[in-house]
């Protein structure tokens, strides 16, 4: 059975929904592991940027295992206020998803056009060792605005307030399809591949 | 004159070659600065792959000028020299480009066939402030092999030992033209400049 002879590649995340996305897309070229499998834990995310973040994660489930390792940060960035919520997009509330949303659009109350402007930002980072000179980077933005009031009930994070640009639905109201199509992580997946058969 | 109101972009390179090739480029969209004029010294490149040290470059520029700044780094990896002469490109041999082309030819005299493909990488990274959660990362990478022998005179680096995929010239017997078309650093510019359109 050929899938005997791919190589390993760990997944550096701990949360199951990316796990089985790159699993989805990824287990023809690689055998997947996720990090926990393996006995890695979570580490302190102290980088400047997304880019950073996904570096820092991905060393050190290649320093944790020997294997390759994949990792992922992503945010929402809204220029108007100096890129928050940024990296801290998972807990700018120190809440739930739901309170992220009140505070963004509470933060946001004063402004109008196109300083309501933001977009999400997935960075993908496949590292073959810790000391890969030329890991495989892919990105993914995902441009749009930020709506005066949530709508839908689907995705997570910021995607009830999200209005992709060319569309008049708020990111929530996309089913997984579209919404993997269009989004950021969908890019930089799509990217990640190209890079990949390269 | 509408050029007065472009912001200003910083050039973290004191490589009189690049900073030339940036501003032909990026002029119409950027007042261009090379860091020595704004008293920028160089930093150490202590990052562990590329896009670490281009990251490196790029903030201390930032820091420096309070400007946006642009920083590259690029290198020729060989897979089967664990990488090398990767980060150390330039200065693998501690003498200059002929002896850094004799080294690798005799580092490689027991390789042959697919052990022999190598590929040149060029790394962007666009910072708009030290803090820029989201600087614009642009990649390029070109593809080939060392052949056994030098041949050609124009180019710098490994060019002379460097054949394209596709191609029977080796990188050196390339015209300028040529080279950017489908040079590392010429598809990392042209990525950095559809990023800047978006």
């Amino acid at each position: 059975m050929i899938r005997e002879n791919l190589p390993t590649l760990v997944i550096a995340s701990h949360n199951a929904g990316k796990i089985a996305e790159f699993e989805r897309i990824l287990s023809g070229w690689w055998r997947i592991q996720p990090q926990a499998g393996l006995g890695v834990t979570a580490i302190a995310e102290t980088g400047l940027s997304f880019i950073e973040n996904a570096i820092l994660k991905a060393r050190h489930a290649c320093r944790e295992t020997g294997y390759a390792a994949l990792a992922d940060d992503s945010g929402l960035v809204v220029p108007a206020l100096d890129g928050a919520p940024g990296l801290h997009s998972a807990r700018y509330s120190g809440g739930d998803d739901a309170s992220n949303n009140a505070l963004l659009l509470n933060n946001m109350r004063d402004l109008g056009g196109e300083d309501r402007a933001a977009f999400y930002i997935a960075v993908l980072v496949l590292m073959r060792g810790t000391e890969d000179p030329a890991p495989i980077v892919a990105e993914g933005r995902w441009y749009g605005h930020i709506a005066e009031a949530p709508r839908g009930d689907r995705g997570f994070g910021y995607d009830p307030l999200f209005v992709p640009f060319g569309e008049n639905r708020h990111a929530a109201e996309l089913s997984p399809e579209e919404k993997d199509r269009m989004s950021h992580r969908g890019i930089a997946v799509a990217q990640l591949l190209k890079h990949c058969g390269e």
